[in-house]
């Protein structure tokens, strides 16, 4: 995306066998989002507002100002420039530093938004929408994530003054985490267990009012801080993640969200005639970002990654000539060519669950909740699946980088920082993994009652054909054939899960079994969701898919997905007999091979993401390729360097050598 | 190891079904070593000087010059207690902070003393001792890490004035990454192209003069500086890792460490009497430091996830009681208890290697270089074996600590961003277990030959058995025999191997089919280490082991580090037909109920390493598990707590807040 100076990887671009622009195209989703991204990126990447080259050497306080300056200087730009809400968001993205404005948009909105009743959306929208209040959205407490149904906060009806009593009983139920809370929101949505009358009627969400709209001071009742320092010198330290703690805290009956439970002026608590399950379509848009940030994290990561390794040079000089580019390794290529696969793969199927959602969506409305339950588990399944191997996948691609990838001006220790919290928000992945588990033992006790399993699940209605085939693989090209592949996947998939679910029968208490059985359990559902991922990529290139060359390069790398995941999980194959040594070691052989395509087309299939270095933030990852004077150049700003002679010299070094410490203060 | 207030995990400790205090003598080696550890450690932890829990808070600069400070009054300490070596390294290993002096004792002085000739020893070591001059290791360049034999920096000999020219002729030769270098060190042992009369006679070591010992300003033709901020807030931010460059710089003849090579005064080129193979030596000990890094890093991550898992609780809770302690779920126990086992497994095989490096140093001293090829390989396989575990397991510690795990308070983001460079330093992972591969296949080839294998590699000479036996493990139980496990490993890691070695046997050229095979060869090379790892922790047990219930306790860990590599490495037993898929189920079955077993001596395990809460670090890893009031009080701390309203909202929160953006200045 950059274009000037010498490009030191012109090569490699004119190795690829496609067309740039048009798998562009493929990834973006459309040409009109590779416009606005375009547009949005340079926008950011040309303005120095937005300069983030210092982040990490900037103090907490500095680093959280400065946020809080782009956040207001952003803002402007939006309005200014008129931006419709497709562009503000990709304006946001570019940015690329977390701000309370995330949470604002992200969830403080879509909480009202989709818990409110018509009449609470006309009040409070309006006023967060122009941003004339600032929220959050406060639930995990400093004792309770993961078990909502846990949580301590109480907001107690009094009769008397028709309000509710927001508090803190205990310490543990402080809230904790909640971005944006810690300096700066005004408001947020808390979550606390209704109690009416003495009786406790389960967690709700409640507007609060934190903060004074004159002064910005914590109204009365209201504790509220920043938690401290997270991973990471930059990261989410620029976000004021916060505690809070209510002290008997009064706010009217209306502001607590009754899309679910309403309590009457009378104390009469009454459902809502909204269905609850709409919580779930929420729940299954959040999960889609999640998933299709996810694939932008690692095809970050894998852009860095892939582009030094054709810079990087190591061994192999023959004759006194240049050493041989890391990227030419096989062991670079077995460990990077997959990551570059699973980037396209987690696109695609984060593509998918948009549409899903949408499905979802439009079902619910028309009252059909019989996709709910698994298109739940589908999504709570790929969450976990997607973060869980990007957050491993930076990581590996740092090592990819050798020692240069250690710097921060690599870029790739911030990615890994900011990127990892997504393992453990919006639900552990392995408690989801479990929930996913869950819905598959179900599936396959219905599997004789005529009950059909339906979307990601439908496979199992094939479970008599799927339990006794055997893997037609013979050569190495049948493993090329998405049919063999598929029905592989299938078999394990099923396979796996139905040995737990006969594991299951032996204990007799289930709960009991399912807990002693549960490591088992997750590696099923780990084996159900990487058999959807490898399912919507196929599903992916059966469409039309237009540009030289493009839909070659993506069968490629649907291949090398699948077969990366049959080699790492041979024993999940093997042990359940779907496919045999002989027929791994085929595979092995056409994922050798299959690396040996990507190789000529790896610079330009990373060129496709189209992210500015602006974006990317890594000197390794440079479009030019012009590393190592930029890495040189760049040392030389760490304020270390300020002078030859660094500070604490007299103090501290110069006793040592001259022996003079004794009367050293020290 | 402390023991003031209230201990919350009074009762857990009370489970233990072994006497801690032996235990701790198993881990530390002796009576004598807990004993300096000890004492070490209640020196550091009782004195203000060497706080640690604000260095995530420093700016780069405060961070380097409380680094600096608390350099110069350790070697303060050391002087006025007279501290022996022993204690001298212990002082340093519990301040717990990467500092130029780990370079100086670590890596300048061991390369004077390795490559050095007596002459030179007798000159430079007493002023190094004294901390007279501070010295740093000067290898790795920009462009060159890995390749030593490909660094570009070049020492010319001059014949007329006796001198050495040191010169980096190209950006790329830049002296790049040598901690201390940056902003402390006077002197270096710099690497460099030895160039008699136009001939190039390879790499060998310089002792160069960096700075003024008068003004500590650089030296004519010096330029030095740092090369910027590296992963973490804190972490190895605290040493001044450098950048180098000679602009030729003249130094005596005699400064080159004449250990392998001499130039005569008439500039001949002479072998010194000092076989190379020494150089050898100095590899193994220094890898055999990293593996016992290695398992220190492991175990302080095992403890904090640990007492954490047990003051943790979350779901299950009945009739309103306590929830579960997470400790408690089997998706827990599957995850964590395997780290605990590796943690003691990796301690008892870098003890091996220690023995192992005396063992090669008497017989060098001897003229024996038989057992070197395989010592080396050895040491370089366990190096990246265990730092690639450790590196995992950290950020998987970090994971099972759930949401609080990201806090900086949690220990973990700064143990695993100061651990990880291990990955690379001291030879990439991935380039070591290609030579050890190499190692291998030349024992492989061997084997007909009569010449016999030695040391790890032994069990080749059982080909015949190994490759055709069949695991007897018909029940359960058989799974806890050691000589079942080991012959597994030991079949799988010959068939491994032998496959490798057939398959290399199909390329015309050799070279081209280890470069194509290479990632078979990396896991034929990960097999072979991790059946060092198990035996040398079976073999561990047939020593005598005081003290109620510690062998049984080892016993059980050293079941559960064999049958959960069994269980992740499954694929490559069962494609090898090691073990069938029932074997297995059988071996997983057996791994679940030593979960059990480990359980309730959990606590006690992780408290047998003996480490201080200073040295841990960690509120989430307290001794005395008060984790919730601690992170409560540490989150004050932050400076951006130091005012209810943050500095910015004026500036940049108001004007939003109040529709006041377009004349704010941003």
């Amino acid at each position: 995306m950059e274009g000037v100076g010498v490009d030191h990887l012109a090569d490699e671009r004119q190795k690829a066998r496609f067309d740039v622009e048009e798998m562009k195209v493929v990834w973006a989703g459309s040409s009109h989002a590779v416009e606005v991204s375009d547009r949005m990126a340079r926008l950011v990447a040309s303005d120095p507002a937005f300069r983030k080259d210092n982040r990490t050497m900037l103090s907490r306080k500095d680093l959280f100002k400065n946020t809080l300056r782009k956040a207001a200087y952003a803002w402007r730009r939006i309005m200014e420039l008129r931006l419709t809400e497709e562009e503000a968001s990709r304006l946001r993205f570019f940015i690329d530093e977390p701000a309370y404005t995330d949470l604002h948009w992200g969830m403080f909105i879509p909480a009202i938004k989709g818990q409110g009743t018509e009449e609470q959306q006309q009040k409070w929208l309006p006023l967060a929408y122009k941003m004339q209040i600032i929220g959050c959205y406060a639930q995990t407490e400093l004792g309770h994530g993961s078990n909502v149904q846990g949580l301590e906060t109480t907001a107690t009806f009094d009769p008397q003054t028709d309000e509710f009593i927001v508090d803190s009983p205990t310490l543990t139920s402080s809230k904790w985490w909640p971005g944006g809370l810690g300096k700066v929101s005004t408001h947020a949505v808390a979550y606390a267990r209704l109690i009416v009358k003495g009786q406790d009627h389960g967690v709700h969400g409640f507007i609060v009012q934190l903060r004074s709209l004159d002064d910005h001071m914590p109204l009365p009742g209201i504790t509220v801080g920043d938690i401290g320092m997270k991973f990471g010198s930059g990261a989410y330290n620029s976000m004021d993640n916060g505690l809070l703690r209510f002290d008997h805290v009064r706010i009217p009956r209306d502001q607590m969200l009754k899309g679910v439970l309403q309590v009457t002026r009378e104390g009469k608590v009454v459902q809502s005639n909204v269905p609850r399950q709409l919580i779930y379509g929420t729940m299954v848009y959040v999960r889609q970002t999640i998933v299709a940030d996810a694939s932008c994290a690692l095809s970050r990561a894998v852009c860095i990654a892939t582009r030094y390794s054709a810079v990087r040079r190591q061994f192999g000089s023959q004759n006194g000539g240049p050493e041989t580019q890391v990227i030419d390794y096989k062991t670079q290529q077995s460990r990077l060519f997959p990551l570059l696969a699973s980037a396209y793969a987690f696109r695609f199927v984060g593509e998918w669950l948009k549409w899903l959602y949408t499905d979802v969506t439009q079902r619910l409305q028309a009252n059909d909740f019989s996709t709910l339950p698994e298109a739940h588990a589908c999504t709570a399944g790929l969450k976990s699946l997607t973060t869980s191997a990007t957050a491993d996948a930076i990581e590996e691609c740092r090592k990819l980088c050798g020692g240069h990838g250690y710097l921060s001006s690599s870029g790739l220790p911030e990615l890994f920082a900011v990127y990892i919290p997504a393992c453990t928000y919006e639900g552990d992945n392995t408690v989801l993994l479990l929930q996913v588990a869950r819905f598959l033992m179900k599936t396959v006790s219905q599997l004789g009652s005529g009950k059909q399993p339906v979307g990601s699940t439908a496979y199992m209605s094939r479970a008599e054909h799927l339990m006794q085939c055997r893997c037609s693989a013979q050569r190495v090209e049948d493993w090329l054939k998405p049919n063999v592949v598929l029905e592989a996947f299938e078999a394990r998939a099923l396979r796996m899960s139905v040995a737990c679910a006969q594991n299951l029968g032996k204990f007799s208490n289930p709960e009991e079994g399912f807990a002693e059985l549960s490591a088992d359990l997750v590696e099923a559902a780990t084996a159900h969701c990487q058999l959807i991922v490898v399912s919507k990529f196929i599903e992916k290139l059966q469409q039309d898919i237009p540009g030289k060359g493009v839909k070659q390069q993506l069968q490629t790398l649907c291949s090398v997905y699948a077969l990366h995941l049959l080699h790492k999980h041979q024993g999940d194959f093997l042990s359940t007999s779907c496919v045999t040594p002989k027929q791994v070691a085929l595979a092995n052989e056409q994922l050798r091979s299959l690396y040996s395509q990507v190789r000529p087309n790896a610079i330009a299939l990373v060129d496709a993401f189209n992210y500015t270095d602006h974006y990317l933030g890594s000197v390794l990852g440079r479009y030019d390729g012009n590393v190592y004077p930029k890495l040189y150049e760049e040392a030389w700003k760490d304020p270390l360097n300020d002078s030859v002679v660094p500070d604490g010299y007299h103090e501290y070094i110069r006793p040592v050598l001259k022996q003079q410490l004794r009367n050293a203060r020290l």
